[in-house]
């Protein structure tokens, strides 16, 4: 796995050939149990890093289109499953919770649920005030910028916007870790204010 | 391959298992020609998507071991080799033409003769000005972060440093693309900045 912009945070990818562009995983680690953000496929040597770094205790799925390996994950290494609660009824895979908005899911870990996105309740994660952890409704197509998923995509662009502006509105956020294309590792809030004000444009 | 932070420059990208982060290649889309660096071997998918693109007509080796698959990709493409002129009595490659200090590669980039590299001559590139594409000397272990090659690996550090600052000297850098570890998007001359006053600390 790669470091990311903090010693007990790092991150596996897989190129997508469809749309040219990385998936991103995350794991925190923390003394009280790891936990992992929409994990892809671990290979054998990454899983062999993520046990030398204490496993996993939870798993955190954004959204019912990014499950991934989480299924595969928890029988390797233990770990609970919990998922978003807007999608409880018809979720692809069991939880062992199901995530509400604001909801603390770890400590240091907060849930904001998006409305509007593909999916109803997606979720995105605010770690320790200062990193922002996306699914899919925000996420990036060109290097240093964020975007939305395309409107066609969305359930209601409206809703959408909502959400983004109450991210937009964290000031303390650094970084924002994309599920879907590259990563903006610093000045996290002036990129989700740049989208905001573009989206507010159109 | 991956959009980078302009719609005529993408990316490929190998996790490294050794070191647990990711290698890089540049390419740049020019109308008269493109222009491949420090090329890793290509997927079918990749080299399609290259083909798509326009092939490629040069290939820059930034410094000795960085050669990775660029003979293979300049017999499928077609394209020259230039490599360090530092470097041009023992380089382990055939060159077509060997690059000097501040020598324009192709119209709009740039050469900079880095010293005090593990090896002699290592080339870092300006792109029109605002793209740093770097080799091995500048990288980045922590995301977000420039960091030298460890100085163990360093022939001579003081000269180094000395081509740290010329590069840190460059104010209209915006990106840093390092060719190990993650690339820096925005504010790439404040990232090397850091880097120096980190380096002069020491």
């Amino acid at each position: 796995m790669k470091q990311l912009h903090r010693k007990d945070l790092f991150g596996w990818s897989e190129f997508n050939q469809e749309r040219n562009l990385d998936f991103h995983s995350v794991l925190w680690v923390r003394k009280s149990g790891n936990a992992l953000i929409d994990p892809l496929p671990l290979s054998d040597h990454d899983l062999m890093h993520l046990q030398s770094l204490g496993g996993a205790s939870i798993i955190i799925v954004s959204n019912s289109d990014h499950c991934r390996d989480a299924e595969n994950i928890a029988v390797q290494t233990g770990a609970k499953i919990v998922g978003p609660a807007g999608e409880q009824e018809n979720f692809p895979i069991d939880c062992d919770r199901w995530i509400a908005d604001n909801e603390e899911i770890v400590p240091g870990l907060i849930a904001y649920q998006l409305e509007g996105s593909k999916t109803p309740g997606e979720l995105a994660l605010v770690l320790e005030n200062s990193t922002l952890i996306t699914g899919d409704l925000i996420r990036s197509h060109i290097a240093g910028e964020l975007c939305l998923l395309p409107t066609a995509k969305l359930s209601d662009l409206a809703l959408a916007h909502k959400s983004l502006a109450r991210l937009a509105d964290l000031p303390s956020i650094d970084t924002v870790l994309t599920g879907d294309g590259w990563p903006v590792f610093k000045h996290g809030n002036a990129a989700l204010q740049q989208l905001l004000e573009a989206q507010m444009k159109h």
